[in-house]
């Protein structure tokens, strides 16, 4: 089995993903009790920054703990002059009470360290931020970034400290909010995947499938920092948000340029998918989509599905290909060096999604239709996205999860709710530049080799669908299907 | 001065660009005769591969060196299955007559080695290459890519051969196309770079400026490798290919959505910037397409100039920042690899480039518009990547050939004759793969940061039109257009 690991306070579950055994931890509330025995030794857990993950991490965390009977105090650490300052004590957190302060007074106070801030700073921290650390304590990371960047370099973390990640699969917004919703619905809460990169006092699994069980993951199955900021980045940037956005933005251009209204065309193209796609997938998976088309729309579908998946697979294989080779970390900072002078600005301020407004404002989901070709170019794009990840040598878990739960359970529902750039925006920084600078790359090769293949008359090759139909995806994501939620996430409009 | 340089052969000339000195050499016909001097020593050149430049150099310098009465020998060097082969055969070069040879004999047999080979195949190829060399002869690039490639796995050039570089401002087919037309027309060709990166016996400058005299090259300036790598493979991702590519495309999506019908929309998007817009930069100057609008049509310039200057600074940006780290050289290399697998496939094939064929088809030049929105964005664009240059160091004579004049006189006349598809994949590949990746990326922050700007009515930035209308590049094209060519380039449709 590719990763095996020991708990001493949680259980360990084999399941068989499309015949391939993992073990996975399945969360829930009631494990809560257990924090204290996971987390011994542990005083205090200081969660660094205020961004996408943080709030939402340092909440769960103080909540969860509370709810567990426990006394570890969870301290929020930022800067001096940050404007999030405010932020985290409209969320109860205070110096008075000892769980708010400086950064680096934080991280040298605390025996776990959940570092939160933005990839480009903690590449520029990292050296404070290990100096600071004490001998013997935990440093937590919720993506592999900052390994990919100490590698590159020809660096590592010291020797002398524990390395852990708890990744959850969805924005931070989305984990705080599932959160919540569990609290009276059992279960809910954002898929985790956890890492043990480095294990100095054998305490290290438990601390990381605590910090996992503690944000609320209902499932937390094991990666390694390495695979886990590969899957993630060229994730964000595949299907959960660049090619998403590219996909509705060129299918949109093309409806309208066929003669529908735009009003019409956004309900065909990001309605269709946030809306009927999206939530056949979260409930009966891939090819219930395709299942639950008539026999004229399957080859509608099939038609697109064809001229689009190719296309997709190759601006997905560069993808994968310029973030496993520390390009993509190397440009993330470089982009960060230019965000004074050019900050990123809205991406949603254009004809298509000022019409997407008032097609939400009056919105009859019974009517939203399940636009056969739109449904063929997504899920294509999806398809693509799981067969390089699959090459690649990642497990199902992590496949599923970063290629089809995050996109329609934790994603999809904020560009439903609010548009593309709710759903972009509530990322990271890394993810808001990654989708911004791939989604055009999706469009113009779908504009460029997708459709004409089917405006020319190309049929459906018959290769291609049979191996989607055949695909043994289906089977990991009907075997995980068993492990969601029975509570969908609730955004507001 | 920048760049000095001693040559015993040709004249030197100082010129004023913009109150900057800097030091040319002016080429022609009546300098062939000086080749045997400036080439002393040597008896065989091998041009190297057959792809953008290597047939335009191979005929011009076999050309040149006969009129000048030189013996020199011009061999072309392919591997042994090259399915140019037949080409270069086709071009008079022949085993026979020993001008024509498997690539690592040639290489052996050669005085001086132009390894016009692609970048990917010089980045995988070049231990060889330097292996076969002899000791004491001369290696020319056109082009710094492999200086880049080197410089990142912290390699360099062998001690015991002179490293050359002479880089026509153009793409080869145009180096050709211009030196047939000036076997009637004096002073026709293409401006060239050159630069001298190791010189181990007192000759390589002459050999150089000798290069580039034979290639037709009316003007050459001095660079250094890195400076040129950096300058050209930024700008062709900018204004020559990839730029000027995004801009008509979200242009004329957004001409056609205001109600223009797809021919007119058109005709006021390539048509203007390859028609009345780049005839003008040529022959005028860029500011002389502003000077040549009513007072109306300025203010929808401006207006347009103003929105798109600072969305095309920030791409551009990050297009000189991706060179100069040399992520978009590692790309390139990556992107090779996946060719056997996704070939690159055309980008004509949209609505708008089939349009484009039966605009061009019946085209009248005299009722060409010289739409005023599109000259705004066009020469922002334009404007903005002077600016970088500007800001990084670059010397006038290369901003100029790879901002204005590469632009103008040698790249759009090829999207005028025949389309996108004709002039990017008439370049070489690391141009083609830029194009490819970069002009989505100027389409979308255009589409999601100018037009908004403009249709929610936010008037010209007064200071920002003003830098423009003040900007010192006008006084150094004035000088520049002096030693332009009294011949355009005839490209057939």
């Amino acid at each position: 089995m590719k990763f095996d690991f020991t708990t001493r306070v949680f259980e360990k579950e084999k399941i068989t993903l499309a015949g391939t055994e993992e073990y996975i931890v399945r969360g829930g509330r009631h494990l809560f009790s257990r924090l204290p025995e996971a987390f011994s030794g542990i005083r205090r857990i200081g969660v660094i920054g205020w961004g996408s993950q943080g709030p939402a991490q340092a909440q769960n965390l103080r909540d969860s703990l509370k709810e567990g009977g426990s006394d570890i105090v969870v301290t929020v650490g930022l800067r001096r002059d940050s404007s999030s300052w405010k932020k985290a004590e409209a969320a109860g957190f205070s110096e008075a009470t000892g769980t708010l302060g400086e950064m680096m007074g934080v991280i040298a106070e605390s025996d776990m360290v959940l570092l939160l801030i933005a990839d480009a700073a903690q590449a520029e921290l990292y050296p404070d931020v290990f100096k600071a650390m004490r001998q013997g304590t935990t440093l937590g990371l919720s993506h592999g970034f900052l390994l990919g960047h100490l590698v590159s370099r020809g660096e590592y973390f010291p020797k002398d400290i524990n390395v852990i990640g708890v990744c959850p699969k969805g924005m931070g917004p989305s984990v705080r909010r599932l959160y919540e919703q569990g609290r009276t619905t059992d279960g809910a809460g954002i898929n985790s995947s956890f890492a043990v990169e480095q294990d100095i006092d054998g305490k290290a699994t438990d601390y990381a499938i605590g910090w996992a069980v503690a944000l609320g993951a209902p499932f937390s199955f094991m990666t390694s920092l390495e695979m886990e900021y590969r899957s993630d980045i060229y994730g964000e940037r595949g299907i959960l948000l660049g090619a998403v956005h590219g996909i509705v933005e060129s299918l949109y251009r093309r409806y309208v340029d066929q003669g529908m209204s735009p009003k019409r065309a956004f309900n065909e193209t990001v309605e269709s998918v946030t809306g009927p796609i999206s939530d056949t997938i979260s409930h009966k998976g891939i090819r219930a989509v395709y299942d639950s088309l008539s026999a004229e729309d399957r080859k509608i579908f099939e038609n697109a599905y064809s001229a689009a998946y190719l296309p997709a697979r190759e601006i997905l294989q560069e993808i994968y290909d310029e973030v496993a080779s520390g390009n993509e970390i190397r440009s993330v900072i470089l982009a960060n060096g230019r965000m004074k002078t050019y900050p990123m600005e809205t991406i949603d301020n254009t004809p298509m999604w000022t019409i997407g407004a008032e097609v939400r404002a009056v919105r009859n989901p019974e009517s939203t239709p399940l636009n056969p070709f739109t449904a063929g170019v997504y899920i294509a794009t999806m398809i693509a996205q799981i067969d390089i990840l699959m090459d690649a040598g990642h497990v199902y878990s992590e496949i599923v999860n970063e290629s089809v739960i995050e996109a329609v359970d934790s994603l999809n529902p904020y560009m439903h709710a609010r548009g593309v750039s709710y759903m972009v925006d509530n990322c990271s920084t890394t993810a808001r530049l990654g989708s911004r600078k791939w989604a055009p790359r999706f469009d113009y090769l779908f504009n460029q080799l997708a459709f004409p293949r089917v405006d020319g008359g190309v049929s459906a090759d018959s290769a291609t669908v049979n191996r989607f139909l055949d695909h043994p995806i289906h089977s990991a994501v009907e075997t995980l299907l068993k492990y969601r939620p029975s509570v969908d996430i609730a955004v507001t409009a």
